[in-house]
């Protein structure tokens, strides 16, 4: 029931506030006996890490993961592997016009609605920042699946969208984008550059297909893959929509024309189409899984904007600080960690009943 | 943990399959002393319940819902619900062929990979007749959220979308579609007849807002109130996306546009626009909670597809039986009953924590 | 998190109340492809059963349980197994006094105090009538482990204990007691009649034996084998203590008296003694696990006891209607129930985690 | 579902080992605004801390206690509090030995059966030093109670028991035994010694009673208040049984002596007697809540013991290194953390049901 917690079997608990001492995350219920160490898990952070190209943040963290249990010579034990990554380029001088409006867009307001008060710094808990803990967990969830290939990438900027037939996986490491498309990729350079020097921010989606699940994973009817996986996206800072498969483009279809229709195939079962994305009626089918997530445009703008102090009056508030003008960028490392959390706990889950 | 529950303190566990004797619900933490009967309970179900029109499927059940415990004297008593809806029109007979061969779109090959065999009578645990449950379980839902009024329409059948000018919330009752726009419905009864005659089925679009949640339902990080509507609407049999708001548009706009500002209002915040659904760091911000749910075209249809039987071999598939030519229809009561289901949640979630 | 289920992956929820309806369990997590019937059920209920001679209460159930759900051809499909017993002998004018004043040592006053109100008919969902449900879920429990022998028995009442020289497994069915020990069982009839002739009652001590556990069940530190068995004990109705092994009496051993000293043995590994009553750090040793339950004596007497009336008032009260003398006796199927719902539990953790 | 965390919704995740690092815990689903200090938390650190006289281990720790997360202008913030706890006095080499055989009555030869390997130094995750982690939960949790008063004792050491008439809450903090009965404390300074000087090691009982719980707290009937703390107190290292209210004594009472009759008193309800511990129906009744705990003497001792190594050959142990002579009294302050713990959980549980 913790509210800082995900996942059923492998499970994961984070903590930790944008400009407190540290952030990190607990992982429990990881099979032992598997191999880790800090310096595998860290190419995960540093493809997260802030500060990298004027495309992003220019917050500087070093994101170091550290191990702090669960790990004994090079092993995973069984039992809980405490992560933590110390917070080093806390700014808060930054932020201390925000300790007295709410920041358009943002969760200041319901979060002191909630709470009656809230760590400004930041955005406290409800920073983006959080998200390197998932993806040190997901670097650990990685470790147990390693039957199944994560893949994921910006598809769409601002509204420009990829070309499929440009689609180049070798591209996605090659452009500070995850771009697959390298035309794509050269047009939001200047797209996201211009954002940036208007003081504005764009809206992005992402892509996520993981292959090598095989059929079988997800436990209806309410531990469902695909009901996980859109709780696991859809609460990832800025994420407003998930789509399986042929997502909200299906209620536009005809019944036979959203057909997956099979056949036998050499390695057995053929799938003629994959528009269900990998999953019906909640499991695997052994298709590639298809996830596809909507980013907003990061609120922070330099764009002042109309909004209410504490006390409810009126005032207005251009964000400054140190933003990425489209959050759905850095995004990209966050949904492949929740992919894989969410499948590891799956298969663990599946292991449990039907093994 | 329990892979057939939902919910965290109002929490319920739904049971049962297309062709056994009943299906019902237990719904465990609801609050005592609501008044309660099961004619309170029953419209809920009527709404949702099938072989009303031609637009649905032709299987007709009473769908009368009979409380078997947790209620003393018209009133909840604190301890378990247990809901039972007994099955009287089953006719196992019109799905002899779908014992041998795997319907495409549909569950059996994922719960055969998954279970090793399956009751393939009407889908079994995977048909939608599930949903009558959930309805059954949010009618109660709704007794702890009096102060929420939740309202879902079908947006869009077919690619054919409403005219938001043409939106009058008391046409949604006078057509079988739920559908808000007059004109839109008049054209939809060709469509949907049409695509029935053809032996195909549409996709469709719901929309669901909850007005009246109060600033500060949602538990961040991993208690997110969009993230457990995304799992809840994600979970309903057919639906392949959610969206919070202003969704995957939301992607497509810049900062300043995606924002909503506020500013002193009569009564207290006025929030100038809602792009984030009512939505912010996973809090309700005070503004209505909309949601849209994209179903895709019923699985069931009389055009054959190829497809494989259980050993294997090569087969066509045409899905007898009685079916929905557009399954979104019949989603807008369970929608709500899933809205009702995670409002009343996190409402009882907000008291424990921050009263 | 909800309040009226148990058990991590395999488990169930239980509804109802006393003179409700019926009562039940929905069982969920059972792996697929287990042989299941309503016969093969009924053994586990009937020696629970009420009415079947002098030392138990009159109420007379026939206590049938039925199987709604997740069953197909004779097998479990894995979905939830929805389990329901109609209650057919309640008396509600019995209890018409219980309406207006507490009950010492029963619930009525702190169920009050809770909810407000209460189903104060024969003692509503606080009735050890629940525990059919348990015995139900837990006869559906033992099919997953069937390399595990459960054995409980009473080993004493009202203080007069068995001799463990005399201990013959085989007597356990010989007697209305459960009680391993014939002599013993010879003065219990003496003694429970006596109590039950005077309108009092007796509290007991059962035993519970599960051989055939593997080592490695149970998972630190939370989930700890040994605490499970705890909570899963404490919470039947009239249970004050629970002991693993040597219990209290280790509290006054040293440790060379207490240790379970190892050697090679022919089939692996052979324990010298089983002070720890098959548990280490929360996990099976592979040693029978040992778990000792007190039963306080029935708080329903006939000999008047000192009250209050809900409204406050002072009054006296004996407690009529249908009584079990000493309700430890009956407490032996539940005991050996929640063992068997305990151990599935952990055998599905386990292999989730560690296969 | 997660194995090392503990709660509802005051919900804690442990984590690390005696030879780690650190070692710490997660506190989720605290109350926001109240005053919390690393301060305030480390006298309760303090209480367990080793090393402080001869009758407990020589390790000798530090224990502070850090706080990480949850905590802005020195109040909690509703959002997860992270708290670290380093380890400073590991001596690694002392348990070189334990590498190659299991040592008896430790949780050894489980975890390897469990893990298929584990990390052996100074026992690991199942060391008893992760009590420090839930003695730094518990001083959290305290605050959230603030109506209530916990008094946890030891109330007999090796057999010999404290004398009633002597009891003196004021004593508790005057001798190293957390001794209520001064002349006992004295008898058991001898006692103590001579078991260390032996190299063997003693039990003990340790009594806890929570004085300030209003009636109502608790949820049946699988959140029954007597059922979490059996829980909560059976997993604490070296415990083998646990009583509320009368405990096993209740097995050996009639009925009419186990009662508890109520009268009309000056501030409400008069409760003539407390056999129940405070707890009926697994809810509070208003009384203290009384639990009796049983450790087991400590398994680590100087005196050879016949065991295995891991290959399986015979062998023999005696544990060397530093351990503690009667663990039960070290268990004094966690006993006290476990039911603080378990209160505040169940007091927000009530409020989110029947406030």
């Amino acid at each position: 029931m913790s509210m800082n917690s995900f996942g059923r079997i492998f499970r994961f608990t984070t903590w930790g506030e944008s400009h407190g001492p540290a952030i990190g995350a607990v992982v429990d219920g990881c099979p032992p006996g598997l191999a880790i160490s800090e310096e595998a898990l860290q190419p995960f952070l540093d493809a997260r890490k802030p500060g990298q190209n004027k495309f992003t943040t220019q917050r500087r963290e070093a994101d170091l993961v550290k191990i702090l249990s669960g790990v004994f010579e090079g092993k995973t034990t069984g039992t809980p592997i405490s992560l933590m990554i110390e917070n080093t380029d806390q700014r808060s001088k930054d932020y201390s016009e925000v300790a007295k409006a709410y920041r358009p867009g943002h969760a200041d307001y319901a979060y002191d609605a909630k709470y009656g008060f809230r760590d400004y710094r930041g955005g406290g808990r409800s920073s983006a920042r959080e998200t390197a803990s998932r993806v040190a967990a997901g670097a650990v969830a990685r470790l147990v699946i390693p039957e199944v290939t994560i893949m994921a990438y910006v598809s769409e900027i601002g509204g420009d969208a990829i070309d499929p037939a440009n689609f180049d996986a070798g591209e996605i490491a090659n452009n500070p984008f995850f771009c697959p498309d390298a035309a794509a990729a050269r047009r939001w350079e200047a797209l996201v550059d211009n954002a940036r020097k208007d003081g504005s921010s764009l809206g992005a989606v992402v892509e996520c297909v993981a292959t090598g699940v095989p059929a079988g994973w997800g436990a209806p009817l309410y531990a469902k893959l695909d009901a996980d996986l859109a709780a696991g996206m859809m609460g990832i800072n800025a994420v407003k929509g998930v789509e399986i498969g042929e997502g909200f483009n299906a209620a536009r279809l005809r019944g036979e024309e959203n057909a997956d229709p099979m056949r036998p195939g050499a390695d057995g079962t053929e799938f003629l189409a994959n528009h269900a994305g990998g999953i019906a009626g909640g499991i695997s089918t052994g298709q590639p899984v298809v996830v596809r997530i909507a980013f907003k445009p990061t609120s922070s703008i330099l764009i002042p904007q109309p909004t209410i102090t504490r006390s409810g009056e009126a005032t207005e508030l251009a964000t400054k600080g140190r933003h990425d003008p489209c959050v759905g960028i850095r995004g990209v490392p966050v949904v492949e960690a929740m992919m894989a959390l969410v499948l590891a706990d799956h298969k663990m889950l599946h292991r449990a009943q039907c093994s």
